[in-house]
């Protein structure tokens, strides 16, 4: 028996003894974030599956692991033989998770699950789907720990100082400007679960996990203290004094729970229902006026002051230098045997990391030839890379993370020739792009009345992409940042407009199954425009800097305003990255770039 | 004393006994539609204003009437002695309705209201706003009847059947899919509130209220039965023996609340909260699981069907004959003494009324000469009326109810000399029309998506209008009706998707206060375009007809797709209209619609 055949075993007879019919197992940590630390990945450690999103869930009989499309080829490889079974919600009519479990769990039965890795939203959402069949939710039921002998400890990278010159706003000032909102809004307490908020707020970073520079923490925004949970070896000196001068004070990780069910009856204390947890939830004392809402930090740290506008101008010339020297790399060596996906990938890194401030990817990059761009999160594996030869697409999306902000980009290129068809698709895109580049609308617009502008081109052939047209963007914090974004569905809370200092992702896309993808990506800021009678007008500002390749455009597709568009922008990548490059990379650049 | 400080002091006398602190009086009836019979004008009635939309609040010592800014200069003449305050919550920062409620309520004191004409939403809406002070809302507080001795009667005309070569579906057949519907849902009753609902369902009309061809009543559908609440005089022989054969049980209209105060215990009754009274609510028996949503009927209507369709190109042909000998008689009369907007707004009714199968408005006509047409709803009065003369810009949005559809449409046209920002403002707004109607979109967008194609134009140079680009239109019946719409905040339901079938309006503007108002509105019908790979996509048919005034467009402004969508438009308008036109009018029409 294999080494997963019998940590599921071992489950099972857990379960039983704690008499539980159906046992969950998400891919999350506490914080409910994207990325999670080596700790948490209990998913990794009993079935072998490597991918980022799943949950997996257990009944004496049957082990069923639920994921998204970009990991099910990765998935089958890796579930083969551990039990487990891959579940594909949308190609052969497996029911969604939640439904499953209610059909599969006896009435009046026991399903378990640890309260610490299922936000307030995904547990209610289960409660209410599990109620006709009178289903107990065992939300304190962690199985593993005593199963995972040979755990993983919590990483143990020191914390650091986010510097000035980076924030532009001190500590002292942003406590402080929470606070006066908490006032206006008569809240005694803010729980901050996220810690990109607490980065931000207390103007520090981490290392805990692969992809965001965060510290593993939580914090609770009292009127005179702030609250800080972390583990305090990860805190130098010099940090804690100065958390001291602020009445920042630093606790025990795990003693956010006490401290929750001990607050003073009748206060009121706000939360985030999609970032905390069941088991925080719960500990909160009795009497305690509870609010939901996202947190206040999310929506000031959204808008970027100008010290971190700056900065981002000028990490921008480094990632786009970066890339220009990749795809400079790339066409010089294409054809040899050597470059796969998985090599361009490391290259990519390679190149991101001789930039200043560099601190390491911001997401898992895509680096995705032919079919495999079709897979809009396409992760390459040893079981999946693919050679670059011949002809065809590549796409590669990929972001850095850097002192003074992070990236996120993606360029489409041809290898060798491309067809009619690429070309046609390649070029709505862009149009789509650069439409939403140039909008012009009034305050208070929301992502989702944008969304059309970048779609509107691919409408009229009859295409379409099925995700998202822009995410909000950290500074020197998460890849994906709330609460703006730009889609169909986005943001039923009419709260969420763009604002002047936001950075969003804007790249519309098309996937053509078993063929290939094409995505364009650029990030673009939101800044004041024109006042007139009618209101206060925004625009954006893009700011990625990467050629777009000249290649795949069918110029008879473009308008004059877009054909201008393209020119602009290719001037300016030019001039910005020039005074980088060596003689080769500028001649070679000046040729990508050249007006057309 | 004049007759309103009368009534007004014995409403107060009735308020003291019943030690009621605050009385509210809305401008509604149990059905909570836009347009209601003269018995419930109580508003009328108390303080003379005439109005369509207002609420009354009255205390000892005040008494203030809240209305919108398109009835500020009448109100304001209407309520001069009447002991009633026009209150105008955006011009001078008096708080909204339900604020000012709480603020001018005593702790624990009594708010007194008639629950037949407040819906559930507004009850609740009021309810949270006032639950700090711990006021208490009596909902069945009818202090008009006793006091209003010499009230209208309720209107008595018979209803009257609306035949299959309109409706193109049977009755039967529209209860059976309800039914099945219900049945889905597992639902056991629906409740019916808007008469446009039952007026569908039956396939019958009435003619109870001004502009919408509906007989007063409710219905409650069950398994077997379709309870029918309505003055039994109206009920013609011959329909309500039909309605025998169908199984449509005729009861008093008073019976409803008696009924669903009967209902088994344990069975589910689906209301809508918007169109349902708290009194009906409040009546409903305990025991009752009630589920609250838009009606299934409201859905299934929205969706025209092929024969109904038919009958809207039709009706189109018709209302477009009466606009165009209106504006080719406006223009042979122009300057003339006579010529006020009164007089347009009748002498329109008499060409609509020429045609056949025509019932009246669809609403209260807009005829709107320069700075009027800044009030999106101006509408006429003695008070207000203009000569139509000298320069300017006339504004007309009208429409008419006809046994094979409804119609709403505006134009704007010059009087005398346009200046150059009116040729600008109307092209503006006219490339967002023209580019919404041109959409093409995957099934599953939702008009908020939709509405930046008509506001882009307007956007790009700093413009913008305060309403929604679109209302779906009934067929025969009301001319604003749910749930589609295209707005940027229409609509949060995900479900209001723009369907196949529907009917909706296309009406961007600009408004430039104290100057004039420019609106161009045409309905649109969606229909199945093309499918593809990417899902089944939609597109639009414009079904107005009537001439776009060339004198007022900036031709430099127009994309050549601009000016190909006219040049068809024009020639389609020309081509259909034609064959009921005279001469001399042909000849008028045929230079207005002629390629430019």
């Amino acid at each position: 028996m294999n080494l997963f055949l019998k940590r599921l075993g071992l489950l099972r007879k857990s379960m039983k003894k704690s008499k539980i019919n159906v046992y969950l197992i998400p891919s999350a940590d506490p914080h409910l974030g994207e990325y999670i630390p080596d700790f948490w990945r209990i998913i990794h450690w009993l079935t072998g599956f490597t991918g980022s999103a799943a949950t997996v869930v257990v009944t004496d009989k049957f082990a069923g692991l639920w994921t998204d499309s970009r990991y099910f080829i990765q998935a089958e490889e890796q579930l083969r033989d551990t039990g487990v079974t891959l579940m594909k919600p949308v190609n052969d009519n497996t029911p969604d998770l939640n439904t499953w479990i209610k059909d599969n769990t006896p009435e009046g039965g026991k399903v378990g699950l640890d309260g610490r890795l299922f936000s307030i939203t995904r547990y209610r959402s289960l409660a209410a789907s599990s109620k006709d069949k009178k289903i107990r939710i065992v939300t304190g039921s962690d199985l593993i720990t005593d199963l995972w002998v040979d755990r993983p400890l919590m990483p143990e990278f020191m914390a650091f100082d986010h510097d000035i010159k980076y924030t532009g706003i001190t500590s002292k000032e942003k406590i402080d400007r929470v606070r006066e909102k908490m006032r206006s809004e008569g809240l005694d307490y803010h729980l901050l679960t996220s810690p990109d908020d607490i980065m931000w707020l207390l103007n520090i970073r981490g290392r805990d996990v692969k992809y965001s520079p965060i510290l593993l923490s939580f914090a609770l925004i009292g009127a005179d203290q702030v609250l800080l949970f972390a583990d305090e070896k990860k805190i130098p000196f010099k940090m804690a004094s100065g958390f001291d001068k602020l009445n920042i004070v630093l606790l025990p990780y795990e003693e956010v729970t006490g401290i929750l069910s001990n607050l003073n009856p009748g206060s009121s204390l706000l939360i985030s229902p999609s970032s905390t947890s069941t088991a925080l939830y719960k500990s909160v004392a009795k009497g305690i006026q509870v609010r939901e809402d996202i947190s206040i930090v999310a929506r000031m740290k959204s808008i970027k002051n100008k010290t971190e506008i700056a900065n981002i101008d000028k990490v921008m010339v480094k990632d786009g230098v970066a890339l220009t020297r990749f795809f400079y790399w790339l066409e010089r060596n294409t054809g040899k045997d050597s470059i796969s996906e998985l090599k361009l990938t490391s290259q990519l890194e390679v190149f991101r990391s001789e930039q200043e401030n560099y601190l390491g990817p911001s997401f898992s990059t895509i680096a995705a030839f032919n079919e495999h761009g079709a897979l809009p999160h396409y992760n390459v594996t040893t079981y999946s890379d693919s050679k670059i030869k011949g002809s065809g697409l590549l796409l590669v999306d990929s972001g850095g993370q850097y002192l003074d902000g992070t990236t996120d980009i993606t360029r489409t290129i041809a290898i060798g020739r491309a067809t009619a068809q690429q070309k046609r698709d390649f070029t709505l895109v862009l149009k789509g792009m650069i439409n939403l580049a140039l909008a012009r609308f009034p305050y208070g617009t929301r992502g989702v009345q944008l969304d059309i502008l970048a779609r509107r081109p691919l409408w009229e052939h009859g295409l379409n992409y099925g995700h998202g047209t822009g995410h909000g963007v950290g500074f020197c914090l998460n890849v994906h940042e709330g609460p703006q974004s730009i889609g169909p569905g986005a943001n039923p809370d009419s709260r969420n407009v763009i604002e002047p200092g936001m950075l969003i992702s804007n790249e519309p896309a098309i996937y053509r199954e078993g063929e290939y993808g094409i995505r364009t990506e650029n990030l673009i800021l939101c800044y004041e425009d024109e006042e007139t009678e009618f209101g206060q007008f925004l625009s954006f500002e893009t700011v990625s800097l990467c050629y777009i390749d000249k290649k795949l455009i069918d110029k008879s597709l473009l308008e004059p305003f877009e054909i201008k568009w393209m020119n602009d922008y290719h001037a300016e990548v030019y001039d910005k990255l020039c005074p980088y490059l060596t003689a080769d990379e500028k001649e070679w650049l000046f040729l990508k770039t050249r007006a057309f």
